[in-house]
């Protein structure tokens, strides 16, 4: 077989089975062999950031890597804010970038551009193939780097003489990295901490720490200690809602956070590093945990948290049932024009059991999360590296990973513009995604920052920068151009008939709440 | 002032009138400075796609840069494919990119990330600000760095900062870069090869070769020697129309190129490189020129080629009229369903005087550049690296260097998805923009690269990689929802309609043309 058959052959061996794709000229073979080889699903996005996000969306979901096809360094560049994204997720993403032939190379075609310098920023490993005999084991080899605990973003750059040449054969698999532990003593200092801790005390959980099954062992360590649980801002995914325990979401903006942190005297950091502000101001501090609080950190993201919590939870003699146990219900719905808490009411009621929700609504969508924590148990995906454009793509992964589950996608209109193609995708593939768009015709954020950076009474050039009307985005149009069904509402009662409509139908549907 | 005031006021005094924007938390201190200093004009792009690529358009038109603002590396990674056809192009291009500050970077927030190292790949230019004071000398300098002859792309990295900080000045701008004259010898020897020539022989354009007082040099060469004039597949602006200097087009396929080029005995290079294959192909040959024939580099892209031109029409002692001066006319339009035959004669009968064109039609697209020579005098500018996405960007650009210009957007489906988002900046900036959408629903030119690169009888998943169907996509909503009015046209006499109307109208206008 030839280079990319016996990489696709290898994958697959591996346990790929989906490979999202924006293919060009460089990357044809690898479409001949996704074609003749059975076991890797192609995933056709119109954008290479619908690509990678959706590359995210499913790695946070599936826990294993899906791999990505993407066309030169040009196509990588289009992918990389998504995969700046998933590598702050720790997500497994397998990248296969088509590169001209080695030979081709110094002619400086127009294409020509280096690959490999493209994926570094963004990649945690890269390679680029030799030959078409190395191509596989570099396959097997990007698959391993990709599961490195919890997850990584592997890129490999695929020649594309290695892919046509024939004389290759699939690589075994390697065997699967380790997840490291925590070491006994590391637990032992945790535990002596919280035990001898006379002020207030938090875990503060992150990363595989929001898994339910770590969330049971957290839960059990407050119920010995008092501890609090808070989880870092942005979640790569959280398993929340009736009957799990439930966390404390640290605020967004600096100062507020630190506020929430300030009377704290020990903290115990799993899966998460101590958090520091999303930017920088002019006379705020970066640093968010009070200066003379004892900070322990029990697990580092690319550490086992659930082991580390329950040998926590042993050492402390914690009970077996934790508390901190979310009741079920959500708050009542209040009718009347849409905003945003009767639209947070709105989906935390309507919210179907085990749904998936990939939350990129910004600051219309700030009340549905805490309006949520009493839902129907249900996973919460967020941005996680704060480049935009994210949300519609992960809901496309997500969906791809789990295609019993209702995914619900709460996006902000002006991120939703980054990666509106996404939708295509959601129509071809009849993917189960119920899009919400909060349009309030602005990058609301900016406004708030503008004055939070020191920026006093804006003028109109500034403002029209932060403006998304003039003119008005018509999500509904753009929806139905696109292939999915569509509907805009504008009152409480209007959402909920929507929503309730979408969630009863399988497919893909778009609602335009306008805030 | 602070250092971002210090830095808007020295490009402002260096030229800089434009700055396509999409800005972040991080550059709101910028924002700010752009909305108190007068003189440079904000203009917003929903996906930083479109901001580079408008200033790549820009540049082309304005033969100086406009700035763009991108936010931090993600930012900037989603404007990398169209700084690649900006640098490809030899467009002169500043992008301001802010960054964290330098107090900040250390704590790697969500959104750090190496911004120098995402500029590298896609920037003749790249520069990290130091301080507040630095700044502005850095942005005198990214613009002498931009204007490096033809153009260049600078990325300037902003650390939040030393924007904010105060104590800062404006810096002078630079002494423009000379640009850089063929040495006589050269000249001579380029004179001596036409001379000497016995066989059939060539003037093989490109670059700013192709603007119309270069090209009235190439045809006095053309009528002293007898030489035809080729021009590079993609140029960034080519200066055409009745009454100039016609050149023929080099075509796209390799072997078609290598067949056109295989009886020249002496090909004379003037602001291009010896052309190559696009990609490489099993067992077809990357480098195009007969082996045997002389090549002679009379000046490269980065040289004075009206100068060389003029000084080799001299040393031929050419006669004062050009030959090859291009006949009014367009060929006869035929009635019927819309295909690229009649598309392109009406575009061309009906392509108003000084128009510009922005063509990123692709396959569909093929026929109306030869149909159009005769059409009244225009500019065209094509994707010259490549990266798909390209074409509305640069109309946007075009439109906002020469507002009382109609600009003309030839634009196939697959790749205008990549940058959808530019219809609505057309729509708020009542850009004078007809786009063209030619839906065929395909990526059709994989549909032949597939065959090319050995693909034999591609099954149904291939080829569903390479379909823009399932669900069709409807240009007409998705214009509409940013804004732009639109209208779907399927014969020829609808689009003749259509096409009068959009032309007789200021502002943006979109027609999707089904093929």
């Amino acid at each position: 077989m030839n280079g990319a058959e016996a990489l696709i052959e290898t994958l697959r061996q591996c346990g790929v089975e989906i490979c999202f794709a924006n293919p060009g000229t460089s990357e044809m073979q690898l479409v001949a062999a996704l074609d003749s080889h059975t076991g890797i699903r192609p995933i056709l996005g119109l954008f290479e950031g619908v690509v990678t996000g959706a590359a995210d969306g499913y790695g946070r979901m599936a826990d294993k890597p899906a791999a990505t096809l993407l066309h030169l360094g040009p196509g990588l560049g289009n992918g990389l804010a998504n995969l700046h994204n998933a590598r702050r997720a720790a997500s497994p993403v397998i990248n296969l970038i088509g590169d001209h032939a080695t030979y081709h190379l110094h002619h400086d075609a127009p294409l020509t551009s280096d690959a490999a310098g493209v994926a570094g920023p963004m990649s945690d490993w890269v390679c680029t193939a030799r030959s078409s005999r190395d191509l596989p084991q570099a396959g097997a080899a990007a698959y391993a780097a990709a599961m490195h605990y919890p997850g990584a973003v592997a890129s490999l750059i695929i020649p594309a003489d290695h892919a046509w040449t024939e004389g290759s054969a699939a690589a075994a698999p390697h065997p699967m990295p380790v997840v490291p532990a925590v070491p006994v003593d590391i637990v032992m200092q945790a535990a002596d901490a919280l035990k001898s801790a006379t002020g207030a005390k938090a875990l503060f959980l992150g990363g595989r720490a929001l898994r339910a099954d770590a969330l049971h062992q957290a839960g059990r360590i407050a119920a010995a200690t008092g501890a609090r649980l808070i989880c870092e801002t942005f979640p790569a995914r959280m398993e929340r809602g009736a009957g799990r325990v439930a966390v404390e979401r640290l605020p967004y903006f600096g100062e507020q956070a630190a506020d929430y942190l300030k009377d704290f005297e020990t903290i115990i950091f799993v899966g998460a590093e101590p958090p520091v502000s999303f930017f920088a101001y002019p006379e705020k501090p970066s640093w968010l945990s009070p200066p003379d609080a004892q900070l322990v950190r029990l697990a580092s993201k690319r550490e086992d948290s659930l082991g580390a919590l329950t040998a926590l939870a042993e050492a402390l003699n914690a009970p077996a049932e934790p508390a901190l146990v979310q009741a079920p219900g959500t708050p009542p719905v209040m009718d009347g024009p849409l905003n945003a808490m009767n639209l947070g009411a709105i989906v935390a009621a309507l919210l179907p059991d085990n749904a998936i929700v990939s939350d990129e609504a910004a600051t219309a969508g700030l009340a549905t999360f805490p309006m949520s924590a009493g839902a129907a148990p249900h996973d919460w995906m967020t941005l996680t590296g704060g480049a935009i454009g994210q949300g519609l793509p992960v809901a496309i992964g997500a969906a791809v990973a789990c295609p019993d589950r209702k995914v619900l996608a709460l996006q902000a209109d002006g991120s939703g513009m980054y990666t509106c193609q996404a939708l295509w995708t959601m129509a071809r593939e009849q993917l189960d995604v119920t899009t919400i768009i909060l349009n309030n015709g602005s990058y609301a954020i900016l406004n708030i920052e503008l004055s939070r950076v020191g920026v006093q009474n804006p003028g109109p050039k500034a403002l029209s920068m932060l403006s998304l009307r003039d003119p008005v985005l018509d999500w509904v149009s753009i929806s139905q151009g696109m292939g999915v069904p569509a509907v805009r509402v504008t009152t409480a009662a209007e959402l909920t008939d929507a929503l309730t409509d979408a969630l009863a139908h399988k497919g893909p549907r778009l609602i335009e709440a306008i805030i």
